[in-house]
């Protein structure tokens, strides 16, 4: 890593993959490596909605939860390889599958592009230990909401957006939620835990291009930071 | 390998996961284990609906051929995990990657499932290089249709099944298909050079579970046979 | 797997070794292979005080956590191949450094030692979900103490062990622990979450040799247990 | 990939080694890389008389067509680290086993050999794959021959060199050739197909080094191009 | 391993493959193999005459010796294909390519065949280091010559086999040959070496079927043993 | 490789880790590649007192040699990978485990650390053996002593330092050392036999920070060179 290089982790929810705004996001991502080229970015893709249905089926025939893991992985792997195609030359060709492998793929003015890594951890968990091993200098979560609320925004009307928030806070917000493969939502206890040991400045923001753009250029606009 | 040992490999069309016979063919395969404990089975996953429509995103967002086999070969291994899963005891719990994992794999009356193995190769042709590494008995082909016609079954009422077929008759009816990911009907070119070059007896059979079961005790019910 | 196999999981606390304990803990575990033949154990060692020492003096040159976590690993996997050593030829020589190597060595009437296996994931977190993906009678966390406490033991005279535990329980006493390489006891959240999710038998009990032998043989002598 | 980086894949006769060209090939090739500093060069070795002699000897005593297609992929794989050597400084050391470690390797103003990659593939078939991977400008195919005749020249006083093929045309004249390891000529029907479907612009040469400099330059003297 | 099982570990030379006597040794092995059902067998394959030719090659066009070692490992696997092949279903299909695989594919009753495994290491040295891993019964060198002689035997008349010699007398004999790829006979330096530090009963023979039938079979006739 | 780089590998003594000198040694090294922005250096770390605490209690247990030096191997990776971590941007972060990834991870003005490859090959013989295939332009091994003396320097007051020493006499010096895990000192045998066959350019230093710095500069001060 040369002085001048700057490394971004930005997970992309599984969600964006064949819907409306994929073309949107992918032009972005590439527009900000075009405008800041001493950055190196590391697009961490979610599963979606295929993933599911492939859990669904192998959950029906009594696989267990490592295994519907392993299943979510590979789903998410394709996203990363559609993903990087989309990229055209801005984007290393190979999906990593370890972080060994994901070391040796950095480049400046480059994207990386991979999905899940191991068992037990989602795809949000992977975008946590890649900014710490990266020592990225930040981590950018795009969801499928605006940020985190201090309600369910889609049951209550008056849920108010949360602009920063402390771990602690956060954990008891999504302290309930399951661990089960395909299901994670913001960021599962997993990945709080591991931003929280490395202390990583962590975004919270919707999954369209604008918000992503302004992020990779340094610029937080609505969504929710992590504070420490 | 014991020298009462012997090896059936057996391709299931991507089509029949998330199908209603999906049930019924596990069961057939682990009945067949159950009466012939001798046998061990190696069952070659296509990729089926899902895999077609990844690859239709990837194609549409500019992915090559080799990319696209590459996604192919992806959500092969899916169904083959899905597979392993519905076999219970009577698989290997992994699914192997390349030839080297699947030869230390394989044990007496046991599955062991795979998807792709290398681009440029369909399931088909993946089946039968399989049969040909592993000295493999037979190579039963469960595809969409049952077996090979003279004719479009779909388009011609009068349309013949044909019994037995030699590989020039059969490269004639199939020599116009394309090449092309998620495509590959009945068996594609690759698959029979190869399996005209090692003349490993082969079976195109209907995937359902009543010819399946058939087919791995021996007897051969509908379909059509590759003579040499 | 044949029907009759049983796979157990016993995380081994990394204090074991160098410790007087060692060499009763290692014949207990043999002596229980020879008394039930049919069952497999996977035995997952810990860092222990050696992990801690390189630990900190890579963190005192600037090593980030999923750094220490990978020193941590190495050291267990260190462990763990003195572990083979000691069980002779009750135990596989390679240490499995993946989930899809540990489930090719896993063999009847065989232990196969590991240590860790990704960043992220403490020993415990790998007992656990070897536990799930082994579909495991149970998973043995055999640690410094004697069991859950009400209060620490160490400070408190008037602790008392508890029996059984649910996992909601066992998250509010350990919550507030956190997940530094090399500074986990009993179990760490992530450990737990799987271990929730999975719902296997889980027994908390003291690493030494009578209670190991005791839970390898079917019998909880002291310890807790974790209930759903 | 920069944007002014552009990828030729030139497959080398496996007759080529040993052979009194050879050193000038290397030195076109490197004279090459000298002169057009934005190009990158996948060198893939076939495997040659040596290649045969194996082959033979593995034939005698049993082997499969698979197992025969490894032993041909190894000796190829000795020759491109043959030529890795040759080249010195303008080709990578190693020689890559897989596509992953290939795009790995390449390099702006570099070579990188490698051989075969996967049983059931020549190393016709791997130049074909391997330039629809990398998208590469032109496959350049280095024979024993002069590209394609309408007759065979060895036999027929009058055969004509064809200037301009075909897929269809070209298939139907080695339509019969066999898959057998060790002896593809020309361009197999995998490669074909390969080809094919990627639409790569495909010139097959004699593989001698004034005709290799010219086509790496960008002009093809002599040989046979395959048209669309 | 169970109680009853007894690795022993045979180097072929490489002399032996393109042999007339090739055929006789392959049925001695499988012969000893009927006859001893307890035994495990790593067979080591040497380069021999081709490991030569084409390590001639690479030298003339400048490559170093760690990449002459590798061309050497990989021609000696070439050899072990060939062999596994020859022995049917008493061998393993694969052919390991690392410590951690051949353990791995050792099973009773079955023999394992590799070449070499790292540069450096002469394939007499791998078979020293698999002997010492194994703990091996016996490491049974089978040579171009019938054992160690006080003089060159080719030049000296009356040169004498020594039935029995100390590794320091074996490695002043020796010592001064050279490490250079292709090149060791006997047993060079680091075999020596190791075979010294793990004490491994050694047995140097002639590299005929009678004499390696025997010595499968616990008995040496001619040839020189080292003794410690 | 482009024509103005040079590699040097760098051997540093186990003992330097845990020690008062180690922090000044990784500054000479960076200050060493801000000084000469075309140099690429090869850090092979060795054991050190861990690496002998882990072999004695392996050995106690009963590990063979094999086993031993895969101990010692793990433990100096993960000096490798702290010594890593201390050269911040001037080091790529991972630490490689085969011959073949450590080309893929050189760069120009960076440094590589590794630890050991194979059993049966000392730390030592390691960076005798990537100095022969880097064709690195020196092997500076930096080590206890300030190079080779006529007599034990710890035992006789008038023992003499050699500048300049060849292999046949370093061999005699050193010929009666045990090739035991943990315990090579200065240079093993094999270590010398592989500097022998490559005749690279060696340097016996003493391992403290002035020392190296001038090693890497090109000046050795003190120390023994080994001359052909």
């Amino acid at each position: 890593m040369s002085k001048s290089e700057e490394t971004l982790v930005l997970k992309l929810s599984g969600s964006l993959f064949f819907s409306e705004e994929y073309g949107k996001v992918t032009k972005a991502i590439t527009g900000a490596l075009q405008q800041r080229s001493q950055i190196r970015v590391v697009l961490v893709a979610g599963g979606g909605a295929k993933a599911r249905e492939y859990i669904d089926v192998a959950s029906k025939v009594g696989a267990d939860q490592t295994t519907l893991d392993e299943i979510g992985i590979m789903t998410s792997r394709i996203n990363a390889m559609i993903l990087a195609t989309s990229m055209g030359e801005f984007s290393e060709t190979n999906v990593p599958e370890t972080l060994r492998e994901l070391l040796q793929s950095l480049k400046q003015n480059r994207a990386v592009a991979i999905g899940g890594l191991h068992p037990g951890q989602s795809t949000n968990a992977v975008g946590a230990l890649v900014a710490e091993k990266t020592k990225a200098r930040r981590f950018i979560n795009a969801t499928d909401v605006d940020g985190v609320y201090n309600k369910d925004p889609r049951k209550f009307k008056d849920a108010q957006r949360i602009d920063r928030i402390s771990i602690g806070e956060l954990e008891e917000i999504i302290g309930g939620e399951s661990m089960q493969a395909g299901h994670y939502d913001l960021m599962d206890p997993v990945a709080l835990k591991l931003v929280e040991r490395s202390k990583t400045s962590t975004w919270i923001i919707k999954c369209v291009s604008k918000r992503i753009e302004s992020a990779l250029l340094g610029e937080r606009v609505g969504g929710t930071e992590i504070v420490f």
